[in-house]
């Protein structure tokens, strides 16, 4: 990766993480449990979530100064996906990706 | 669209039309005539400026309460974007469509 | 629009236009409305037509030659996508936007 | 991941990465060395890579059946960016994302 630092690899590995288990999660389990898995506010959350993470890591690998910006919004996001995703229950892995996103986003951002 | 007032129209609509004049611009105008127009710090930046346009008009298109927060830190790298490309030049209409969005933006953030 | 033909700014137009459409419908409208509506296939296919048409629109914005590629695909998705949301029903704005843009890149893939 | 099996997610994780060696090698590595990194048909044709993994990972974490479709393009776009950066030269590790994820995405298409 282009001029990218252990810490900055590390946190674009997180972000396409949690990218790919909010949009899996969401398009996959929450559609078929339906009931509040399918709240519009519930998915669309997922969905700002999953958006957010693959930004944060666009502006990483273009090498823009930006990605602090980015991130810090990017942590924020995760965290209120996280709260949300734990109020609906059975999703722990999602959860968990979205916390660690979120904390690896916050040092980027420090 | 859904939910989505005339004022929130009017924002997508200058975020798109923000990210197809950086997007196009910087792989068109900008490669072509090189030089400046080349510097990896300005080209990073337009690519940015129109990666956040499309992920901003994506959180209102997607009903996100969350778009408030895009919309911020899309204002602000408009901004940059605009000062930028008339600090290099011959982009004039690069920089008014970041100084539409930008506000359009702004408006929406608050 | 750089090197963009008329034809060319057209079918930008309608891929973003599409875009938008199936996006804030599947988001808005599907989700809210329940039973049919939020069929995981159906919704899938919404969302897969949405970014397809996304992308297409990236790769004419771009001056990719493999444009030509792009518009193919996103022509039979939209296809695909105006069928099934005529079959579920209410979404005639739905029907008619991805009817428009895949003859647009029909066209464009020719 | 839902209902990927073990294939699938091997691909994800291929469009993922060489998405992610596209986009930084074009925006890093590329405008800083200049010259024949910089031609505009060369610059376009990895973005165009990038952003078409991108959108093949997007088509199967959604469970789009579509899929298969996407990854047939995806694979001849990666065809066509490994020989093109063979072309230029000094990409080995572009090269080498391109090649593999190209033969996951045929396998995937099949």
């Amino acid at each position: 990766m282009h001029r990218a630092n252990a810490e900055m690899k590390s946190c674009i590995e997180e972000c396409l993480r949690c990218y790919q288990m909010c949009l899996s999660t969401a398009m996959g389990h929450c559609l078929e449990a339906g009931g509040r898995h399918t709240e519009p506010q519930h998915l669309s959350l997922m969905m700002a979530c999953a958006e957010m993470c693959r930004t944060s890591a666009h502006f990483m690998l273009i090498g823009s100064e930006l990605h602090k910006r980015s991130c810090r919004l990017c942590a924020e996001i995760c965290q209120q996906c996280a709260a949300d995703c734990e109020r609906i229950g059975e999703m722990k892995d999602c959860v968990d990706a979205c916390r660690r996103c979120a904390e690896s986003c916050q040092k980027m951002a420090a």
